[in-house]
């Protein structure tokens, strides 16, 4: 006789969920971390690649960022499929204009690093730098439309984390006048 | 031979879905509508449960609210099918404490009525009156994670807007002293 | 014997002090409706700049975005005058990078017309076109930190609202395949 | 000759004036801890005041909480030497339901520890458990317009980072079926 088994979150699960799935999307963290260092180069000449994996992958630890991608990956697979209801499977396949619960995911993983991530969020998806590019050409019938705003929002967030620890930096550095 | 259909928004279909999608899941307007009584009656005793129904009329004819709502009974609707990917599937199912992608869409329907209704749907979602402590019973396998933040998204929105409309109903009237 | 005058709302005086107050500080409706066109131009070429205006003011009307801008501009105006407190003063005087309250303010603003202005709100606000690099200036020890992201939300609600009404209109002339 | 300090962000001294605004303004980190409790008492019994404490002092450490903060505290004192222009300080000093910009800056606060802090803001927002009555009881002209909804948000902030603590102990002793 089988015990049906209690429910119990295992975090690292979700923790290697979000991994693997980002991986079978296409998407690696090199790529996210390149449109991070696009965002960031201008303020940190110093910046590095290696700084921008970095911090792509702290924000990729957070529970709230990790949710928010299974439950948008979930969907764009659904609708790669054709197992939506419709009006909905027409909505995401298409990335109707006017849908907009794709924004409102990607927000949810901006605000764990707080506001001054916004103006980094729209500005890349407006732009569609790097991978975005790819997420959005709809080739052999892959449809992105929330992994697509994610990838965004996650690169706008690690961006706002090198900007609060590089302040950090300089001073722990001294490199602050007293006041 | 078949031509493909161009993708074009049918709005109509999309607001006539919401409301099927609702009747199918088990909430009425006016289960909402109580709710709305129940959030607002303390300060417009007058109010009609009439006057609700109309409020989350309104507020149901809101794309963004469509959306919302048609992207979360669907996933719950997976869920109950068990047709998501784990963790998601098990997350969902269990309504985890640590999940809030149900929170992130039903704020952003609150969104849209302003930042005075975040109360009320924090005050309903934790107390679950009405309609609420059914969705939440989890009864015959019923799964309910996403509508049930979502019912009292709507709710605190028409709670919201009633009372924007009382206010110009008492400006209208000549009820407000010059100044 | 003066009798205390008890405290009423008055939404006229508030939608009054809203367009005097973004006057003052140099901000026409026109100024506001170039951005709008400059984001929305592509998507609907017959856009006229009067149709902008008409939906900026749309926009202002709402109570929520009164209540942010009169909130911005007040702190902007303090911290002109000097009278914050430090570290808000100097935090708001140079616009610090790390202070993000004039983003949550303006996003307050860009959520009344839902997620998909989000986009455009982040793409404005790094381009700074039109009125934006004006307010940016610093000239003449103006403090424009919260009004800048201010006048962008409005755009960018602006032009989701527009996005919503084209949509209907293209509905209403039957410009929608039946399904 | 006096050289123009050139700006830099102190953070020491932001998050020091943090401290001693809630401080002057009434406001204790045991008053905070005592929401907490209350919030989270049902669902960990062994939970301890200390802990409760701690909680809220890593909530009070980041940055985007000592701006609302700061942000929020400003504005209510301003209104309270009536030193904000009409409507806004009439606005303010009544606490206008209409006027929201206090739940944004709230919220703002609440998003950073993700959206399972929502329901805890509104419910807490609803009761005015604790200190939250006195700050609301607008005794000796006392405003806490803004630091009522603010002092809610960070106790439902130190709240859901306790959940995710208790589930990551929970994980680490082992108390987690492998899958």
């Amino acid at each position: 006789m089988q015990e049906k088994t209690k429910y119990s979150l295992n975090s690292k699960a979700v923790a290697e969920a979000t991994e693997i799935w980002l991986t079978k999307r296409g998407v690696t963290k090199e790529a996210i971390a390149e449109l991070v260092y696009f965002l960031q180069k201008d303020y940190f000449p110093q910046l590095t690649q290696e700084e921008c994996i970095v911090n792509v992958e702290a924000v990729l630890s957070k529970r709230e960022v990790q949710n928010a991608v299974l439950t948008g990956i979930q969907l764009d697979m659904l609708a790669e499929e054709g197992k939506l209801l419709p009006p909905l499977q027409e909505m995401i396949q298409h990335d109707e204009g006017l849908y907009g619960c794709d924004e409102i995911l990607a927000l949810s993983i901006v605000n764990v690093y707080g506001s001054i991530g916004f103006t980094n969020f729209g500005y890349v998806d407006k732009l569609k730098p790097g991978i975005l590019v790819k997420l959005n050409s709809k080739a052999d019938g892959e449809i992105h439309t929330f992994l697509d705003d994610i990838v965004g929002a996650i690169a706008a967030s690690a961006a706002s984390r090198i900007a609060h620890r590089k302040q950090a930096e300089r001073e722990a550095s001294g490199d602050v006048p007293l006041r």
